[in-house]
């Protein structure tokens, strides 16, 4: 652990290094500001959404050991705002002796899909069926096991659906097999079967280096297009037994793979083949705050992001308990309308308990600008999340431009 | 209205200048990342709690108009975290333009007791009786109409209980009659009778330069030495007419004084003279966040520091209603340990449900560090609010050296 920096922080309070300034990142700086935590960014320009906020925010790339190096010489943590920091750069840091959160150890299980899948096929965790392929061969051969269509997924560097192919033949996996053996296909592709499931659902937990975890609540996400558009917490009508089983799961993946932080597991909900009893697959693994636990800034008595800076810094962790029955909360993805401000005044004024996130980036269609929350309902009343979900759908087509009124 | 520039802000999105980088400045930031606002801090120092985290913060003193009128050219509208900065340069700057919220018409009555008291009276509003004194004759005169003890009060400059003396006889007034027509004092003393309270009430309005206003719930601030210690929130067990009466009188006072942003009305409870019934006399206004509100940031749909940057936007307001059916808040003063953060460590794994909300200060004995609040309890339980308040005395006493374990 290097020494803070005394122009940093004073009064013996840390300083956690976040790689990467984007909007996690930038949602790390309410709560470190209640706890007099401070933040250091090695962000990707000074307007990144995190740089925007947090006054001590270097200007760097993520894949230059000596940015990096820079940025851990001021802090008593590093973590990370995405996955995309490259192992050499993590492994070179933890030789010279950088605390970071989560170690290049775990984080390898989210940056590469095929490493992820073995490993908890190994701890005998639910995953769909799925093969490692490097030509035609493989393919067919797991084809000819699960049936098409096949979904095909780049091993690393995919994210929001990006890397993920459903294909139903052969021939429209040519081009990534044409291209095995480079960048994120260096390994060859991930298959796995395309699974039948009713709905996805995620977890959140968080753990810290002493070994301590909390679990949220599991989720509902529902997606479009690849992207996470709606979260509702908790999931409505889920099998008790379903959720106790995720979350021994989720704690069960963040102790066997040693992750430090909170981490989001993705689930699809399914059948259980022979019982017919609800089940669960995993589908994906993030190690840092992510879009699935949003809902928590608003709707938890501790956020993710208060979690994960309590978490890499191994303090105690906080309460994960729910501040209301329900919260729904829905992304606000670039549409047509440029003009963010002009849209959420008139929302404001519709519905004054709308809490509004933005994250300070410019609009371009499809990119993700922000989320809104609301919480409230009636323990087990589903007319009640019904409510929710239309306000913050209502308020996130608005702020797209998707509906005018 | 100045133009912002565009090195601050981006998407047509604002920027609110603050005067002053004190924690009230400070806590404007997480709300401000939240709403995509940009804050433009002029601090005291570069350490200032403020400068801390809002990375636009230059330094300079609120009674410098060069320093403030600088600030003001970058931001779209200029607020504050106290009520010290000069009349004389609040006038130079609306005159050249710049939207002051509060406006120096409105502040005046925050910054002058005397002024306030006038005002009041000529409202109707309840006051305790008062009187302006120059000379021994006019104590003489007050005290022979209300009795002794008196409270002499400087109309300008106090805080935190300073400027404020309980006096037993003309002689503890000497040293302040000898200091009339100089500082705090230029106007004279104001004397106050000695009132008979039960207790001390608070109640927070936000309220927009379009007229819109919202309240939140009374609420009751225990008081020790001066300085507030504790804050229950809604005020337990109070009459439902005098919550009504107080609610009332507030919005009057914020509409009738032309207030933007939000104020805080400090009451006493009293019973009528006449009717027996529970009243109020006004105590003490200010027009910023306050102490009393800082439940708000946990115990409330929108808080003080984020309704204030609406209501001096002139944004629509937020729900001022409470998340849980009791938020109790207790004060962090500077004690003997100079280790917070070994301290706050200790709360964290003790009571996970604790919020922790630090300064960023250095610790100073009786200065104000930080506050801790919880939420919770169950509606019209008494029993459940004295846990929570529990909880946070031990957490604040914890965290002055109080009590060790």
């Amino acid at each position: 652990m290097t020494s803070p920096s005394p122009a940093l922080a004073e009064g013996g309070f840390p300083v956690v290094g976040i790689v990467g300034g984007g909007q996690l990142a930038r949602m790390c700086q309410p709560p470190a500001v209640n706890l007099a935590l401070t933040l250091s960014v090695l962000a990707e320009s000074p307007t990144a959404s995190a740089a925007l906020v947090v006054p001590h925010s270097p200007v760097g790339e993520h894949t230059d050991l000596a940015a990096v190096r820079a940025l851990a010489r001021d802090c008593d943590v590093v973590t990370f705002d995405h996955e995309h920091v490259p192992q050499e750069v993590l492994l070179a840091l933890q030789e010279e002796g950088v605390a970071l959160h989560p170690s290049p150890q775990a984080l390898v299980f989210a940056q590469d899909k095929l490493a992820m899948r073995r490993r908890l096929t190994e701890l005998g965790l639910p995953c769909p069926r799925w093969a490692q392929a490097r030509d035609a061969a493989d393919v067919e051969a797991f084809a000819a096991q699960v049936g098409w269509p096949l979904v095909a997924k780049a091993p690393r560097g995919g994210y929001d659906g990006k890397g993920v192919l459903v294909c139903r033949s052969l021939a429209d996996l040519e081009p990534w097999l044409a291209g095995v053996g480079e960048g994120g296909l260096a390994d060859g592709i991930l298959l796995e079967e395309a699974v039948d499931f009713s709905r996805e659902l995620s977890i959140m937990v968080g753990r810290s280096p002493s070994g301590q975890a909390a679990a949220w609540p599991v989720v509902e996400t529902v997606q479009e297009g690849g992207i996470n558009t709606e979260v509702l917490a908790p999931a409505p009508s889920l099998d008790p037994d379903l959720a106790a089983a995720l979350t021994e799961g989720a704690l069960r993946i963040a102790g066997e793979l040693g992750v430090t932080g909170v981490m989001a597991v993705e689930a699809f909900e399914v059948r259980d083949p022979g019982t017919g009893a609800p089940a669960y697959l995993v589908n994906e693994l993030a190690m840092r705050p992510h879009n699935s636990g949003h809902w928590s800034i608003d709707g938890a008595v501790t956020s993710q992001f208060e979690q994960h800076l309590r978490a890499v810094l191994d303090l105690p962790l906080g309460d994960p308990s729910t501040r209301a029955p329900w919260t729904a909360s829905a992304n606000v993805l670039g549409g047509d309308y440029p003009e963010l401000y002009a849209t959420y005044k008139h929302l404001m004024a519709r519905d004054p308990g709308l809490k509004i996130h933005l994250y300070g980036k410019g609009v371009r269609p499809g990119r993700k600008l922000g989320h809104v929350t609301v919480t409230g309902g009636r323990e087990g009343d589903l007319g009640s999340l019904e409510e929710l979900r239309e306000r913050t759908r209502h308020a996130a087509d608005y702020l797209q431009g998707v509906v005018t009124e």
